[in-house]
């Protein structure tokens, strides 16, 4: 089909949709390292986990090297409602741009959670429900994570509890309506509700919150009550599982234009978008097959690839999670509270990072007006008002092809379009106000933070 | 193709997307009444609306005979930027209902503007460009027409004026923030900025504005303003002309399949998306050669078909636009302060209104509760958050299906889905709180707005 005019967007038919998930880990050669028990910081056992997680999810977490994992069929009869999400040619931005390159984008913003976060909530709520579960609880902070559980759950008829970053809560009140308009509850964290919660207002009471803390309470949470089991939309392994229907999806559109990408690009807070999106194409570079370059693009107001440090380090706040070795910049590092958006989380996830350890993926760090400037730009030329998370992979992109502009190279360039930016204009209205600044930490900040590690032999 | 399954989304291709608007009133016999000079009461020439209108919209809004108008390449290449929209069968919700019905809904929100508006403003921007106009001005109540002008305003390079009803910009920052960030200047309406905004506040200084005032407000700046036209997004024929984008790609995918509607179902503010959606189908009934039920659904608090009646009026509150005959509720008619949403204009598209006045559509009036009932199941069973016009549509969607449960028919049943519903949380927010009423006008209050009618011999 190679020689027909590629359309604007291509979806797959419906039939052509993926039936297994890809775990990326099985054709790794040196695996990401096991999650530690934070007690006695020996590799923890899938038992040690069950407080915690649902059976089938751990199972899917420590597997490193079971490639395929089948979806499910009420999981698929789920995608199905807002999925294949269509894959876009940017005719507009390469003209706009005048850049020889070929940009495509995979666009997950099309469903009512705003992003791609809903593809993981699915999985992880239809598996708490297959082992009986009365609900799950979890943290959110922009609120993508949070509202896509809600949609899950109150598709399954699962409970949903969500600890809600208090930042968040009180500057994006209708996250929280569309949560409950799914029949979730929501509450600010840190609240009193829990031991880690009331802890930390003791310590700090004027605190408006992180995502280590609400993590921490929604463990807590699940732990002491009957039925509950806690869930996480980025960082672990299962949910850049989940999120390989992104990429899997991506590559057969590709596929059927033979289109092949030279770069590909992903905006990453804890990796799940980015994960997801590579995970083929990385599995082509793993087994010798092709060859692609990947850039994470994170924010340089939250840089743990790009100046965190390869260690173990506590998931949480409350260090109560098992310990994962990833990229870090110490679980107690919180953003600047002039940071919008997401992708403030203070690690990432261990596959991820071993990648980058082994130097298959790059990673670059952008300024925060600088990725607004790029949303808008992409906003007014291709009609899609971003996430601002989105929109750092949207900043190296534009980047990317204004190069190919210079070299008269006729790159494709691939990226992920995570979401949409409706709920994030108080984001937009700062930028438009000029209220906006790129606090960087200092290196001494984050040798602060740094050295809180924890100290593994 | 009929023995296929039917996918959840019909996507037609991007060459089978329309290249023509289809007319409407080509195919009636009894004409809707003509426009008149709001000074003579004359039928007005086409010279006498170009202080106010595009050469070529006015055109549009006179032919009455013309059936197909070519869509200018420039606006496909716009429309493919976001169209063609889904056709999507509503596989959960039957299920969910229990129902025999069969129902499809056409999707129009997924693109930044969140609603089918923006068919006919890159139509509109595109004439006002090719005329070497500057810009435009227009009103805005809930928001989604101001949005889609200024996305196209700003593809096209044109400057965007919007005076937005007072309360929507009080309670809607964000759409304002959507509105900025694609260049547009918002004005709270009615403003100091022009003498009929003076006078409204002079009169009544607290007031928080209407449609009809926001009207003349942008008809005003646009006459006193070189390179300016007004525009104006739902009511006139040529809006309906554009919408009748929705019609066709529908019945286009409907074909393809060998699906044909029973009921088609459509909510009603101006008449703009249900004309648009019906356009094919009421050809063919009013051409003879097929039949189908139609029905309009408005406001409870707003019910211009259902309570209305159908004489000229005025169709802005400072009498400057020109008079059209309609199902009216009178220009004066402002929907109580407790009406959430759109579909709050006083009159209604004089097209829709006398192919009502023949019988040839239904119309029914619905509360806001029962729309606000049916949104979140919606929402919950098929993943949407619709916008609260577009649950107008549902709500009756719903109980026909229920109706069709009840006697075992296997009707299959078609509404438009106009928009999501992501700018208006603080609605969802009341319901959520039972902070919403179900306030229904009197027929005392409705006859003093009545008798504000002009007297026309």
């Amino acid at each position: 089909m190679s020689s027909e005019k590629i359309p604007y967007k291509i979806y797959l038919n419906e039939d052509e949709m993926p039936k297994a998930w890809y775990n990326l880990r099985a054709d790794m050669k040196q695996k990401p390292a096991p999650l530690l028990n934070p007690e006695t910081y020996q590799p923890v056992k899938a038992e040690e986990l069950e407080a915690v997680f649902c059976k089938d999810l751990i199972a899917q977490e420590l597997d490193q090297d079971t490639a395929f994992f089948e979806i499910p069929e009420e999981i698929r009869s789920f995608y199905i409602m807002y999925r294949p999400s269509p894959l876009v040619r940017a005719y507009c931005l390469e003209e706009k741009l005048g850049t020889p390159a070929k940009i495509y984008y995979k666009f997950e913003g099309n469903n009512t959670s705003g992003s791609h976060k809903l593809n993981s909530a699915i999985a992880q709520a239809y598996y708490a429900k297959k082992q009986g579960l009365k609900g799950v609880t979890t943290e959110t902070g922009a609120g993508q994570w949070g509202t896509a559980l809600s949609m899950a759950c109150s598709y399954l008829g699962l409970d949903c509890k969500v600890y809600m970053v208090k930042c968040s809560y009180e500057q994006k009140p209708f996250r929280r309506e569309v949560m409950r308009t799914y029949g979730a509850s929501v509450t600010p964290s840190p609240s009193t509700e829990t031991e880690v919660g009331r802890k930390i207002l003791e310590k700090h009471p004027g605190t408006s919150g992180s995502l280590g803390c609400a993590i921490s309470e929604a463990v807590e949470k699940a732990v002491s009550s009957e039925g509950y089991r806690y869930v996480l939309g980025s960082v672990l392994n299962q949910v850049l599982l989940h999120q390989s229907v992104i990429g899997l999806e991506t590559k057969a559109a590709m596929d059927k234009y033979d289109i092949k990408p030279d770069i590909i690009i992903g905006c990453a807070g804890g990796g799940s978008n980015l994960g997801g999106l590579i995970s083929p194409f990385m599995g082509e570079k793993l087994r010798g097959e092709a060859d692609y370059r990947f850039i994470a693009v994170e924010p340089a107001s939250c840089p743990s690839f790009t100046r965190g440090v390869y260690a173990y380090d506590y998931c949480d706040t409350g260090m109560v999670c098992p310990l994962s070795k990833m990229y870090t910049l110490g679980s107690d590092f919180i953003p600047s509270a002039s940071h919008s958006g997401g992708l403030r989380y203070h690690g990432m996830s261990s596959t991820l990072s071993e990648l980058y350890h082994q130097g298959l993926l790059e990673a670059v760090s952008v300024k925060q007006t600088d990725v607004f400037q790029a949303a808008e730009y992409f906003a007014r030329v291709e009609g899609i008002l971003p996430a601002p998370e989105s929109s750092h992979a949207i900043r190296v992109a534009i980047d990317e092809a204004v190069r190919c502009k210079e070299t008269g190279e006729e790159k494709t360039i691939l990226f992920g379009l995570t979401g949409t930016g409706y709920f994030d204009m108080v984001a937009y209205e700062k930028f438009h106000e000029n209220k906006m600044d790129d606090y960087v930490p200092t290196d001494e900040e984050l040798a602060v933070y740094r050295n809180n590690l924890p100290q593994i032999k």
